[in-house]
């Protein structure tokens, strides 16, 4: 089981009222978990920033499936990115419209560059990526 | 078949050179597809600005599956908005490590909360919302 | 003089290691002053995302001065927003380009309208709008 | 005079009719006008996210100017940026709180990095830096 850690922090107190008024309102149970996912936080954009170690990101794309050869264009340039690709999951929208969430994790600007690929096809409506972790160094 | 409308942009030559290169060096083929980018990412920034009809939201969230009661909690969460979810992928990131990618379509406030309530249930790691588009006014 | 809380924060051992080096190498001598920091960022983007009370606001434009009547232009919008604005600073960049820094306090949503009218005059190259805090509320 | 370039966009009709209706309800008189923003913003951030070449920040700092010293340690980082630093104007928000806004021209590295400096320094409230252009590349 892993350690913790206690440590003591000191402001004012109308700040101090300002915060606990936010995280209620956010439904935060407990201070301390509040705080946790600020720093979280801040290290993910960190790990981001920096583009080094093991990152995991989160791709969107939305186009019409109709358009003529746009599945196996999307397709085939996955088929190049097979080790950064874990998972890739298919919604159909509405009778034109699909969703496609494709899950990634590797090096920062891998990923990073393999989205910018994927989102500027031509014929994809919106596509936009999410930065997030491997969860292995952010406990 | 949906109809084509074609318009003139001018602009200082040498903007023009400049765009002209970063686009090429992000791999665009054709000017026009990345003018369509352009548009289409500051409408959907629109269509979540303004909170109104139905948006799609996908959501990550990464934690330590061993943590007693967490996956319980984060899944009756999400059967409290049953209609809000269209699917749901789990990964196995390592030993410990979970990634849950939960895909929401539905009024864009809606999402948000939905999201906000799962991001700060405690022992999660890290959640990030990522704001897209149902494709239905993007063409 | 204003009054101190002090609350405790439980976080893993790695977490907190990794934290301590983070702000290390932002240059910070203290934890506390790190966390402060970030409760305070999150509670102007809170102040903002509300657009209720006053906010501040600084609006930066670039643009050629030599562009017929466009400094006459810009300054008709920001004269009918006198009690706005409280300040702006002139600087000649290069023989061509102007930085125009606009200093704002009031209300969100009309500090917001204000800039998105000075942002979109014709021959403004850039302009974007930095959100920021009366400091009244967060100490 | 500078030499203006005319070229055409073809999109799909009803992403025409959306893209209008936006930039109509912005205030925009003209459809190139706000292609040319949409490219002249991502033109600025590709500037800074290479890092190269000179830049335009503006600092924000809100401090209370009663505390102790601070006023020196902030001019006292200022003055080691000298060459950095073309203005600084300061605002009396109230009787406590100031506003201090800082334009810098300069290597965009150079520039986070100072304004990581100051804003970290302690009691100072809310720091955030915004990021343009020297508008010489941007026509």
């Amino acid at each position: 089981m892993s350690k913790v850690t206690r440590f003591g922090v000191s402001l004012d107190s109308n700040l101090f009222r300002r915060f606990d008024a936010l995280i209620e309102g956010l439904g935060y149970k407990n201070r301390s978990e509040a705080i946790r996912d600020l720093i979280r936080d801040r290290l993910v954009a960190q790990e981001w920033e920096s583009g080094t170690g093991p990152a995991v990101g989160v791709l969107t794309l939305v186009y019409d499936h109709a358009v003529r050869e746009l599945t196996e264009t999307l397709n085939s340039i996955q088929h190049k990115h097979i080790d950064l690709i874990i998972a890739s999951t298919h919604i159909h929208l509405d009778s034109h419209n699909c969703l496609e969430v494709i899950i990634m994790k590797g090096p920062a600007d891998l990923i990073k560059k393999t989205a910018d690929r994927l989102i500027i096809t031509k014929s994809v409506k919106h596509g936009r990526l999410l930065t997030t972790t491997t969860g292995r160094r952010i406990d």
